[in-house]
């Protein structure tokens, strides 16, 4: 039995969909599961389909909702009744299993970092996105959670993402890279030089050293850690590179070989979705006591279908044991 | 008369691309002026044409030639003839009027810092980028100068990037992003934030505030101001990401719809054609007391006649003049 809850109040297509992503992933859950969707009773009780609901689906009633715009430590303290806080609140309690949120990212980090523990031996926990390389996925880490970290929150990073992706993209052994300006040794900045050695001595990581912008992409390493600063511009740049490279081709195309412009419209098509990382399901926050997926605040019905379907798997192989075992001091001692 | 150098040791594919690519920008140049060519004379002569030498090209020997892999600051300080300290030594020198090179860019930043002095109003020089956006150029700064500046060094870039962009690209004051994590006033690090306040309160500069990653190519700021260390995984990502999305849309079109192909491959070719920044003859280095133009690794002949172009218009425009009498703190105070 699982309980999965879901900010139905965050998110661009709130709560439209999110309510009907969730309901649609209901096919993906078990008769014993439950899906809890948090927000304005009657907002979510609009966008539910027709007819009996199903009995896995239970409301929890939040009054505030928080703003994509919003300051996240402002809107948390002052919004006690936002469906961001009470979803961080039902998961700090145990109360559910997995949270899920495409609303307001700051608020969402805010609220789980100040009610939900850390894992034993994580300081900060980091945002994990799966970007989809030319040569297969890349964990990115952190993308945001974390936007001044010191040496030591990167080498956590480098093991948070290392056992996610051996477990969750069943990568053996994976490369971890740590992102800067060069491959040589001396470059990088001070954090990077100083996380470097932190990294190179602990044993229990494939560490294959320094990687450049431009192998991020390339299966240079399969995983990129890097400070949140970097990670949130490496993955906002990603996206609207993609998006904007996809539409030049397809408007030049349009202009110049309109037979063509048709032809390829499919093509692209199956190349973005996928490189479309909405795919997997969201980004995990790693490291704290329980599952949080945050999505994209422009999450449709197939990207919060996907995240609860990825929540589900994150419970189901004990994502956070595994976590747990990695980073507790016991073993980071042995 | 002006009087251009060249390091023909410097680069991937030097000294044949660059030697030829030197040699076929002679026609650019005017009757009186000078192409210097700095690196081993035998392997410089192995690459010029047959027949008599054009009088304009001159060649000065240099023995040593720094590695693109080699450690900045150790190669000059031990490879005392290499062609990039002997290039720096000319134009601090004075004796030419401006230096070009492909080769290692630490080496290359490095010894012209430490040779060339800073224009009035500058503490510290950075490395400008045009990237192509799809809505015209951006120039990005830094790119690598100076991976750990200081608030007031991120001002100055973005003084330095404004006279550039309305000086060269004709952009009427341009506008001025500083690249960060969210829109928000309060999102970004330290640095970010306090580089904001100055920026902002610098009313020669028009600043729109923040831009996120996915800004920087959408047009939404035609400079984007960032620390050193961001700005070269930006541009590096960039270019690996385009290329590999391109290589994936051939690709897959090979794969799926043959006879799509054939005709795709020449509008992806001017596609990036107009997407790849070697058209925009390199990135200068500006705020030093001359031209100094570093070119990708990469560069082949068509890159470097470009750079020398570049170089040639950046004299003519009296760029320098324009960024001393805007940093000068005469100016400044006034």
């Amino acid at each position: 039995m699982m309980r999965i809850a879901v900010d139905a109040m965050g998110g661009d297509y709130a709560p439209a969909e999110i309510v009907t992503g969730a309901i649609a992933a209901l096919e993906l859950l078990d008769p014993a599961d439950e899906l809890i969707l948090i927000g304005r009773e009657d907002a979510i009780r609009s966008h539910l389909p027709a007819g009996p609901l199903d009995s896995r689906v239970k409301i929890v009633h939040a009054s505030d909702v928080i703003g994509m715009d919003e300051t996240p430590v402002e809107a948390i303290r002052q919004k006690k009744d936002s469906s961001i806080l009470r979803m961080a609140k039902l998961a700090a309690e145990k109360a559910v299993d997995a949270v899920i949120s495409a609303g307001n990212t700051g608020a969402c980090v805010a609220a789980c970092q100040l009610k939900m523990r850390p894992l034993p031996g994580v300081s900060r926990p980091g945002i994990a996105v799966v970007l989809p390389s030319f040569h297969g996925p890349v964990v990115l880490c952190d993308v945001g959670a974390n936007i001044a970290p010191k040496p030591h929150h990167l080498l956590e990073y480098a093991h948070l993402a290392s056992v996610y992706a051996s477990l969750v993209l069943n990568i053996q052994n994976p490369r971890v890279g740590l992102l800067s300006i060069g491959e040589e040794e001396v470059k990088g900045n001070r954090l990077v030089k100083e996380a470097r050695d932190l990294i190179r001595q602990d044993g229990r990581l494939n560490f294959i050293g320094n990687i450049e912008g431009r192998d991020v992409l390339k299966g240079a390493a399969d995983i990129a850690v890097c400070d949140g600063f970097v990670g949130n511009i490496v993955l906002k740049l990603t996206e609207g590179l993609s998006e904007g490279l996809f539409k030049t081709i397809e408007k030049e195309l349009g202009d110049e070989a309109p037979e063509l412009a048709s032809a390829f419209k499919p093509v692209v098509r199956r190349i973005w979705d996928r490189h479309d990382y909405s795919e997997y399901g969201g980004a995990p926050l790693l490291g704290v006591d329980g599952i949080c997926i945050i999505c994209h605040g422009s999450s449709d019905r197939r990207a919060i279908r996907n995240a609860i379907r990825a929540a589900r798997r994150y419970v189901v192989t004990r994502l956070n044991s595994a976590l747990e075992s990695r980073l507790s001091r016991e073993t980071a001692n042995a």
